[in-house]
């Protein structure tokens, strides 16, 4: 029985929900595979780094098993893991120090795994280059639409295409503010909603601006395009100036307010643009759910593919979802 | 460079549309998996066989090539092939007799893909067990949904995951008729002009009263759901009972008719209906295009991930790019 050992960069939300996942898929992952997957190391930015290469029982950690002393680097340094799967928080504005933390692995060898879409939308081309002439893998499925098979699908099932143009709506905080909005809720109260349900942020301003959106539009274009593009090149407009009036306007005409996502090539150029754009009634982008997301992918073999991630409780099981796959993706490909 | 034979037994429209695009992408394969992929036999059940070590142009195929006292179990049974493409036309009662045709090539350790959704309906269990037992690949994608990832979305991207539940609209030639009646076309009329697009059958039977939507329901539960159902044990009603008055009565609820099909187990046992039903004008249904089609995936660990095909032209190439990533799909896991 083969030891995968897993070190995990971040742990909050999304580290917590992998870690029981992987525990609940312990059984299918040694019938399948062959392989036993640990959990060897957790790094926080608050309690520093706990190390234990028998294993640590993601039900059983306590704040004493932690090194204040040591940090992610530490042990990402240190190489005595097979992957590491970075968790951290979202840099949108750098990819930092999650990219950091990647080149630190990819270089020592290791594969790599992450939720988190700041290196993918800031460094991706240096990061997949290093991963290939490394021999190892380096997975990102859980950064755009949580666990729905976004990249994996186009890598591992739409062999042979050319991905001419992806779309879509990404971001569920603004979906979400706009659905409310439409059933006569002010802006204000909308947000307020969502941080009552818990999926919106105590400052939901890197949703509301687009930046979140422009982040997730970018990672696409970059591994699914093959472009260089980043969040800053996005031609940008969020929702902060939507008013009711807009929503009413658009209502009489038969149409729905939607911040939509879109991504080609224009003359050789990469463009992309995350705009609120008004949508037909009975178009899809209009009947997505408040919390739904969907991408479509066009390509030069078969047309048009979409992919909805529907709304499900937990939402974080989604994401910690997305990062299993990945992990599975790990031990098929190198067995 | 590795040559990899193919055998296509059927070549009808798909096989035609298969053989060119794999002409088209003969570059991308060498330079990605270092293969060179040669059709050498081409069996129809009207001209026979005809065979070539060294390769057949598809643009080149003529009469006198076909040895017309040969058929496809003659080169079937020779073995001089490392992959056979099982592209001949669907019997939908008994999947013969492509099932035997697909049985012999695994018996002789032999590869297949294939597009004809009849085997995967009546025989599956047997066939999968057998590819496995003899270490081959055994693919199937375009047998529902032509090209669009269903199969290797789910076996490849999914996985780790129990499939809980299948449903969607599969059948393009009764949404059409359905999407016709709406806008006063008689169902005479609907029918015709589908014909005179290409889409629909000279017969349109096995599509109005069910039976290709059952066969794929079938399919799809065989496959995804592990079970074991045919389609005769579908609960399936056609929509050759569908009136105008239907349809209007529907429009006035705010509604509209849809052949949906669904697959779930129910107290243990595999449960599959396709049926005319009532679904809300802003749902995912409703707005599904003439010759749309979509499944919905439900799985215990990420819930719903729904897939949606949208019409493209030529259609055939669809269903070709179907054969081709199956084909690419072989090439990249058996190296």
């Amino acid at each position: 029985m083969k030891k995968v050992r897993i070190a995990l960069t971040g742990y909050g939300n999304v580290g917590q929900a992998f870690a029981r996942m992987l525990t609940r898929k312990k059984d299918y992952i040694r019938e399948t595979f062959g392989a036993e997957p640990l959990i060897t190391a957790i790094c926080t930015k608050s309690r520093g780094a706990a190390v234990c290469p028998d294993g640590i029982d993601p039900e059983r950690v306590t704040d004493d098993m932690f090194d204040r002393s040591a940090d992610a680097m530490t042990v990402i340094r240190s190489g005595e893991y097979d992957v590491m799967a970075e968790l951290t928080p979202i840099n949108i504005m750098t990819g930092q120090p999650a990219a950091d933390h990647i080149r630190t692995a990819l270089l020592l060898g290791k594969h790599v795994i992450t939720a988190n879409k700041g290196p993918i939308a800031w460094h991706y081309r240096e990061l997949r280059d290093l991963a290939v002439k490394q021999g190892v893998q380096f997975r990102y499925e859980a950064t755009v639409m949580d666990g729905t098979p976004v990249y994996n699908l186009t890598q591992e099932t739409l062999m042979g295409c050319r991905i001419t143009e992806v779309s879509g709506i990404f971001n569920a905080t603004t979906n979400f503010i706009l659905t409310e909005m439409e059933r006569g809720v002010s802006f204000e109260d909308a947000v307020e909603e969502g941080r009552r349900q818990g999926f919106v942020e105590a400052d939901p301003s890197m949703d509301v601006d687009g930046w979140d959106a422009a982040a997730k539009l970018t990672a696409l274009m970059n591994v699914l395009m093959d472009v260089r593009i980043t969040p800053d090149q996005i031609d940008r407009t969020g929702i902060a100036d939507i008013t009711k009036d807009d929503i009413d306007e658009a209502a009489k005409a038969g149409k729905r307010i939607k911040l939509i996502c879109r991504g080609r090539v224009e003359d050789g150029r990469p463009v992309g643009t995350v705009k609120p754009t008004l949508v037909d009634r009975d178009s899809l982008p209009a009947i997505m759910d408040a919390t739904s997301s969907y991408v479509t992918i066009d390509t030069d073999l078969m047309g048009a593919t979409t992919v909805i991630e529907e709304p499900f409780e937990p939402e974080i099981d989604h994401t910690a979802y997305g990062v299993l796959s990945d992990l599975l993706r790990v031990l098929k490909t190198c067995g």
